[in-house]
C-alpha cells in the first residue's frame, strides 16, 4: 500500500517507449546507444538488452562502473572527460571499451600521458547548443585534437559526437526538425572535411526530441537519446511524446485541504519532484495531475496541477469541481515535469502492474 | 582529494551557528526545538546535543524515525499528519513523545480512532503564509479542533503551531521584524482568545529569517528554525546571515573552458546543487563561486556564479581576468542557493578541515 511519496513506473509504457526507439533506429540502420541517465537501473536496462541494445550512453564515470558491473561493455560516457577520475577511467578501460568524450587538447594530453589502457575517443561538437564542445566550424582546433589523439598510443578516435540540448526549447515539431537538420549537417560538413581518414570517421547525435520526432538519419552513425525511456511532461510540451507515452508518475499521499484556495497539501515535494517547472498555459507548473487508478493511472484531470513545492509539502491547484471529491488520506497522481531529476531524487521505482520495487544505482 | 562533486562541510562555521542560536534562544527564555530536516545527520545532531538541546523538529516520521533511533525522544514531526503512516505513528508513539500537527477534523478524528500509544497535538495555524494551517481568525474551526483532541484518549494538546514561510520572500531585516510581529500577534490573540485552558496554551513558532534577525521572542514557547545550521545564499540575500557565516559550499571539477563565453563547465549539475536559483542583482543564480583553499573556501569572487545547471554539468559565468587562472582538472567552489536541498542531493558531507565523511539519513 502506498504511504508516502512513490515513484510509479509502468513498465508496460516504458517497454512500449523503448521498443519504439529500437525500431526506428533499425528502420535507419544507425545503431542506437540509449542513454541510461534517465534511469540508471539495470532492471530497466535488462529490458534495453532483450530488445538487443548492446552499447550504452552514460554522463558520469561512477555510472560507467554501475553499469559495467551489470555486463554492458561498450560504454560511452558523453560528458567532458574529468581528468580528476583517471583512475576509475584506467581501471574501466581494462575491463570494458569505454569511449570518452574530450574537447580540449589539454585533457587529450592529460589521458596520453596517465592511460594505462586503451580507450576510444569521440571529439565533441558545438553546433548550436553552447554548454560544451569545441566550434564545428573551427577546423584548427578539431585538426589539433585529432593529431593529438592519433598521437595518444591508447587512444582510438570514434569521430563527432553532438547533442543538440536547444531541442528542448522547441515546441514544435518543425522547430525539433530544423535542429535535427542542422545538426546533420554540421556533422556531415566536418565528415567530408575530414575525408581523408580511414576507418572513416563517425557521427553520434541525438537527444530525445529529435529522436523522437525524426525520422530521417542517414547520414549518422548512432543516435543517443535517453528521456524517451520514461518521456515527461516537458518532453510532451515539446512534441517528442503524448502525454499517455510518460511511464512514471508520482503517487503522493493528501495531507490538507483548502477548499476556500483550491489547494490541496499532499506530502510530495521538491526533495521528491525536484524544482524542475514548466509553463503550461501561462503557469509555472512542477506536475500535471491524472486520475489515480488501483493499478497505475488514467487521464489527466485538467487544470488540476502542481503550483508550489516546499522541501515535503506540495501545492496542487484543484477545480472546485474537483477538490470536493478529495479526501485527506487519499492518494493522487502526477506526471513529472522532468524524469530524470524526478527519478534521480526518488531513487527506485515501484511497477503500477506488480507493485515490485526497482532499485536504481544508489550512488551518486 | 576530491575528484567528483562534493559537499563540504566547515565545521567551525556550523558549530558557530547552533552556539549563536542556542544562545539567543536562552536569552530569551525560550526552547530551542531545531528543526533537522536541513541536515538529516546524527552527527550534527550530536554537535546540537553537546550545546544542550534535547528537543528536536523534523518534517516526515521516516526523519521522525531517524532521529529516535539515535536516542532523541521528543520529536515534533512539523507537517501535517499523514493518517497513512499510522503504523510508524504508533511505533514512534509507543517509543518517544512524539508531536504531531493537525489543521483539519478528520485527520483528528482518524487518530482519535487509530491511535495505540499517546501522542501531543499541535493545531497548525496560517497567519499570512498560506500553505497550510487553520486561519488564525477562525476560532470556530479552531475550537472543533480542540474540543476534538481533548476528546481523544491519546492526544494531549500543546498549543499553536505557525511557520511564518513568507519570510522568505523578504529583503531586508525589516521586513522580516514586520512578519515576526505579525506571527507573534495572531498566535498571543489566539492564547487570549482560549485563556481558560489549563495547562496554558503553548505557542510555537521559528523559520530562520525571523529567528536569525529578530532579537524579541518573549510572547512565545519555542522557536524551530532549521535552516540557520548551513545558511545559504538565499539566507544571506534575506538577511538573515553574511556570507561569512555559510557552512557549506560545493566543489567541483573543472572539465572544459570556454574563454569565449566566459564560462567555465564544471563536473556539478541539478542532480548535485538542485534547480534552486535566486535573482542576484538581476541575474538567476545557482551558486556563488568564493575562492578554493586547501582547508575549505573563502572569500566570493566578484561576477563569477553559477548560471546553468544541466543534470551533471554546471555552467559557471567568470570575469575575464578570472577565467585565465582557471585549468581542466581544478577544484572551483559554490556556495549552494538552497542548502536544504543541497544537501539532500548530495547525501553526505565531507569536512573542510579532517575531510571527515558525515553520513546523513539515506532513505526518504
Amino acid at each position: 500500500m502506498i504511504n508516502k511519496p512513490t515513484l510509479l513506473l509502468d513498465e508496460g509504457k516504458c517497454r512500449s517507449n523503448i521498443h519504439q526507439m529500437v525500431s526506428k533506429a533499425r528502420r535507419n540502420n544507425v545503431i542506437l546507444r540509449p542513454h541510461f541517465k534517465t534511469h540508471q537501473s539495470h532492471e530497466i536496462g535488462q529490458w534495453f538488452r532483450e530488445e538487443g541494445i548492446d552499447k550504452i550512453t552514460v554522463s558520469s564515470l561512477t555510472m560507467a562502473q554501475y553499469f559495467a558491473q551489470d555486463g554492458w561493455n561498450d560504454i560511452t560516457v558523453a560528458f567532458p572527460t574529468n581528468i580528476l577520475e583517471i583512475e576509475t577511467i584506467n581501471e574501466l578501460a581494462k575491463k570494458i571499451t569505454l569511449r570518452l568524450v574530450v574537447e580540449s587538447l589539454e585533457t587529450v594530453t592529460f589521458l596520453a600521458k596517465h592511460l594505462t589502457a586503451p580507450i576510444h575517443g569521440w571529439i565533441k561538437i558545438d553546433a548550436g547548443y553552447h554548454r560544451t564542445g569545441i566550434s564545428a566550424t573551427n577546423y584548427d582546433g578539431i585538426s589539433a585534437l585529432m593529431f593529438a589523439m592519433d598521437d595518444a598510443d591508447k587512444i582510438t578516435l570514434d569521430g563527432f559526437l553532438l547533442h543538440a540540448g536547444h531541442s528542448y526549447a522547441c515546441r514544435s515539431k518543425e522547430a525539433i526538425i530544423d535542429i535535427h537538420h542542422q545538426s546533420i549537417e554540421a556533422l556531415d560538413t566536418l565528415k567530408k572535411h575530414f575525408d581523408h581518414r580511414y576507418p572513416p570517421l563517425k557521427l553520434s547525435l541525438g537527444d530525445t526530441p529529435t529522436c523522437s520526432v525524426a525520422e530521417d538519419f542517414s547520414l549518422v552513425d548512432e543516435i543517443r537519446p535517453g528521456n524517451f525511456v520514461f518521456y515527461d511532461v516537458t518532453q510532451s510540451q515539446i512534441g517528442s511524446c503524448a502525454l499517455e507515452q510518460i511511464a512514471i508518475a508520482m503517487a503522493c499521499p493528501v495531507v490538507a485541504i483548502h477548499k476556500d484556495r483550491n489547494e490541496v497539501i499532499v506530502y510530495g515535494g521538491s526533495v521528491h519532484f525536484s524544482k524542475d517547472t514548466i509553463d503550461d498555459n501561462g503557469v509555472d507548473t512542477f506536475g500535471v495531475m491524472v486520475e489515480t487508478k488501483s493499478n497505475g493511472w488514467g487521464d489527466v484531470i485538467h487544470g488540476a496541477y502542481m503550483k508550489k513545492l516546499s522541501q515535503e509539502h506540495g501545492t496542487i491547484h484543484m477545480p472546485s469541481e474537483k477538490i470536493t471529491q478529495i479526501k485527506v488520506g487519499d492518494i493522487v497522481t502526477l506526471l513529472p515535469v522532468h524524469a530524470c531529476t524526478t527519478s534521480n531524487l526518488m531513487r527506485s521505482y515501484q511497477t503500477t502492474a506488480d507493485e515490485r520495487h526497482i532499485a536504481r544505482m544508489s550512488s551518486l
